[in-house]
């Protein structure tokens, strides 16, 4: 196993996580110690560093690599992500169109269930934004055997976008963006579809509420994720004290073209 | 397209949904009139009834199926399905090992995301169980084209069930039975893997989280998802009245073979 | 004592509760079993049914009598009504003008809180209600030591009503009607007062907030009380799976006049 | 009106807020600017500061004397603290017994509805807790017109607590200690009498369940509040992002002696 540019964690004693790239030819400095990444033979694995102690390196989950992530544009949460997924009936053969490629932690969720087996697309008004969505994907990717990021990035406006110039009939329509309505200034939907929309306003859901009556979807559902952790040990069983009490809205849809 | 024997979701103008698979010799009869599937040209599509009104016939999503179909054993709510596919980190090439294969409907969103790409095994003591879930899952698939249901359904107690005979390293394991720990009575995980339970009582989370303590899983987590459905129409924005507060918790965890 | 006329619960061995008056020429009559009033010696005690089991006697708390009682007007919940008290920095000597009579299940904890110490004023536009909530409040105070309702009603549109014609500085009001904000029409705040208004929708905070904001009060804040019932069995530890997710929102503010 | 001595709050234009005690002698200051106690002629009042900005001093609420007040032993939150006095079915007449006079928050609380009409007994192990207790009360009551203190407050070990000496027949008992169950030690319920236990851990919880039980209360039921605050602006309508996810959970029972 080729080793060199592999993502992992680096997790210490006092479980302090780092992300990090292997690069062989550097070390890895912490207040906790140092180790030279030639060290690691295998991943996972146990690495004794310079003050004597091991550090676990191993590679990231998704959720761990998202939370772990430098953050650019406001990312949006696993439990929301996780959730968009499931309302959006995505499966791995789905046909997807991802509105705001954003931090890119949506689009390679994505592309982790859509790879090789699904298509998908993912537009964004800002090239830096999909660069650095690119960018996350791949070094992502390294932790997966072999893949290639198959996704087709579109830089483009929102108002601005032409559905119709996409060659697949798309199975749904994800967006994090602050004005997802803007689709509807130049498009309409004709073929089946599934729309989900992640909104952190509730004034935002209204008005998003409004257009998708319009347009004639049907099985309009608004809901919110509140994910919940608990503190669980031998004398102490209690909800976490601190929570993220809030995200953002979700709202979806499904448009029937008879 | 052969539309006899395909399942979809009837919707009546009173906004009644019922979940049928199409028999071309029948008729479907409901309070609100009736129509024959003969009618059916195409799917989705609107059929006009006895009475003059029309019905919207369409494809379920996984939501809808699970949320129409009949119950066995009590079922795991889509929100939760959701959740676990993050927390074990599953991709469209994972190996999976699902301990209670119960209602299927896990294993058919399992199903979704992994087929022909990814592995997965399905465990339950019970036979009637499995056959259920099997049922369950290849009328589901009748929506999506031309797939195969490619799982492979263990039928053994959890506590006899030696893991060291699936030919394939596993990535994660998922269980949605009462007594989880009973898979260490005779196993080691001597692999990476993630695993995730899904348990009612915080008392089966107490004792699960003692066992994967005592097995050096790392990392444990215990959370519960909540979804709060919102009501929005032009004057009235609010959550909705009634909520299931409570399905289950989960606990996760992931072992690290260095 | 004198039992005759008492309000009283009364609880049968598969806890049924029932509110009853006692009248002491009458009988009872359950699916469970009946007894004759006159069998109550004390109260609290236990009776013995014509089918030779133990009913048990006694006085219902605030929380009980307001959920066992008849509904009229949709009623406020107990959880919301000890949050307004808190919001609205009542004691035992405040002065309380309350905004929607209603069923008077607000106006009654009121006035176990104020009862010949404090003032309250209760403003409702219908006779009905009103006459209602007097009711409901009287047969309340039976199970308290010899109290007389000392409580002012005033029936009145709220859009007509006249802040000033009250003869005392109030330090709190409450409101619990659709349209709060109708008291600015006639009238503007000069003293310094906690202004706390219950509203179901979130449309209806959003115009408060405007009107509030307008009329210059301080420290606006806006909640929702959700409360979370547990069941705890040896074996069973849980949240309860039915929740009301939703009664109403709280918005609070304070005038100070310099 | 003798302004010396009385507890107020500051509050600067960018709202920082500053609990204090008139010091007619002495001068205030902060980062936005200086005055003179002796400015203030009235509370509620503007004064001008060095920096000619003003400062609005007034009277601290229960719930703003809590939340700005020194922390000493952990608080309990204004949200508890009102779903207890509701489930303890507290009116102003009540005879109260608090186990754990604690910081004097819940103390506080109680004794502004039981002022001069009920009676209220407070029990710590600790007389440093009580004698901070008795200060915070009476600090606040400084804000209120010519009250006195008249709590009694006892001294002395719950293990060692002899229920008889009390002169009154209690009405409820109100704990908040991690081991409410040691009053049972030596004590028998023998009047009726309402008992709520304030709980961080479901460990407590459970084991307070279990004593009830024994102890032949009835209607036990476990409960916890959560409190959303909302953000609400003209374009902004959301919950706001973080929450005190939990604080403690609630078990309330009634022992009715026949």
């Amino acid at each position: 196993m080729n080793i060199d540019n592999q993502l992992v964690v680096i997790n210490t004693p006092k479980n302090n996580k780092f992300l990090a790239v292997v690069d062989l030819k550097k070390e890895f400095t912490t207040n906790e110690g140092n180790f030279k990444f030639s060290q690691i033979k295998n991943i996972p694995t146990l690495v004794k560093t310079s003050t004597g102690v091991n550090f676990n390196i191993y590679r990231p989950t998704y959720k761990e690599f998202v939370l772990l992530m430098k953050r650019g544009p406001q990312i949006i949460y696993p439990k929301d992500v996780a959730q968009i997924v499931l309302e959006s009936n995505i499966h791995n053969s789905s046909k997807v169109l991802e509105i705001g490629s954003g931090s890119g932690a949506l689009t390679l969720y994505l592309y982790t269930l859509l790879k090789n087996t699904g298509i998908l697309y993912s537009l964004d008004s800002s090239k830096i934004n999909q660069r650095r969505a690119d960018k996350t994907i791949s070094r992502y990717i390294s932790t997966l055997s072999d893949e290639n990021n198959d996704i087709t990035f579109i830089n483009e406006e929102l108002i601005n976008f032409d559905y119709k110039t996409l060659n697949q009939n798309i199975d749904a329509i994800i967006s994090d963006v602050p004005e997802p309505w803007e689709f509807f200034t130049n498009n309409k939907i004709e073929n089946s579809v599934i729309w989900v929309s992640y909104l952190p306003s509730m004034t935002q859901v209204m008005r998003m509420n409004d257009v998708l009556k319009e347009q004639q979807f049907q099985d309009i559902e608004i809901k919110e994720v509140i994910l919940r952790d608990w503190v669980v040990d031998k004398k102490i069983v209690r909800p976490s004290n601190k929570l993220v009490s809030h995200t953002g809205f979700l709202i979806s849809a499904r448009y029937i073209n008879h």
